[in-house]
């Protein structure tokens, strides 16, 4: 099981950048991010920009995405407080990204933002 | 646009089930569950009565799934609660469908149960 998860994270960008993220102890917080992309030109490497990007800021926990064939998609994203959250919404290259978003990318997003107030997993750790 | 998202929701089961999810104006919660499928053989019935079940719950609100092709998942629903989302997690045919979960079909997973302060969307309602 653990050679398998192994092999995965070496052949996909999701696994390395955490496809399960390793939050702290609630509570934090989570933008669930749910969309339906209809043009994929050009965005793949804005996904990775975004990513890594996100990834620099303030108060950022961690990011988990999954995206099935037929274009429906979710990344939820960790953050410390509404605080982080709301200076990456605003910052200058994000929101770039999510202009060219709503013009070529997605027929359709909704965002949730959550407090996160408990949580656990398998295998427990 | 239209006609190609009436497409594709006569395709998916996703969509069927409601690729987004309609909830309403928050405050509400939400679970997030991430995992990652080692294997499928007996996944597809129990995802779908799950799914089924989960909607015939008290404080249902809604359901949205994506899959990759490297296993890797991200099912977000929606509750009224924190007491509807404990009840459902105690439902005796849920619980069979969990255990099966840890036993079979699931390398891993994490669950987050947070409280969902606000949302928007595009196109803007």
């Amino acid at each position: 099981m653990r050679t398998r998860t192994s092999a995965l994270r070496e052949k996909s960008t999701v696994y390395d950048l955490g496809m399960f993220a390793n939050t702290p102890k609630p509570p934090y917080w989570v933008v669930v991010f749910t969309s339906h992309r209809r043009d994929d030109e050009g965005y793949g490497a804005m996904s990775e920009r975004m990513q890594e990007l996100a990834s620099q800021q303030p108060g950022y926990l961690g990011i988990e995405s999954a995206r099935g064939s037929d274009g429906v998609g979710i990344t939820v994203s960790y953050w410390k407080d509404r605080q982080s959250i709301a200076a990456w919404k605003a910052h200058l290259e994000h929101r770039q990204a999510q202009a060219r978003g709503r013009e070529q990318w997605y027929s359709r997003y909704q965002v949730r933002v959550a407090k996160v107030e408990y949580d656990y997993e398998f295998p427990p750790m």
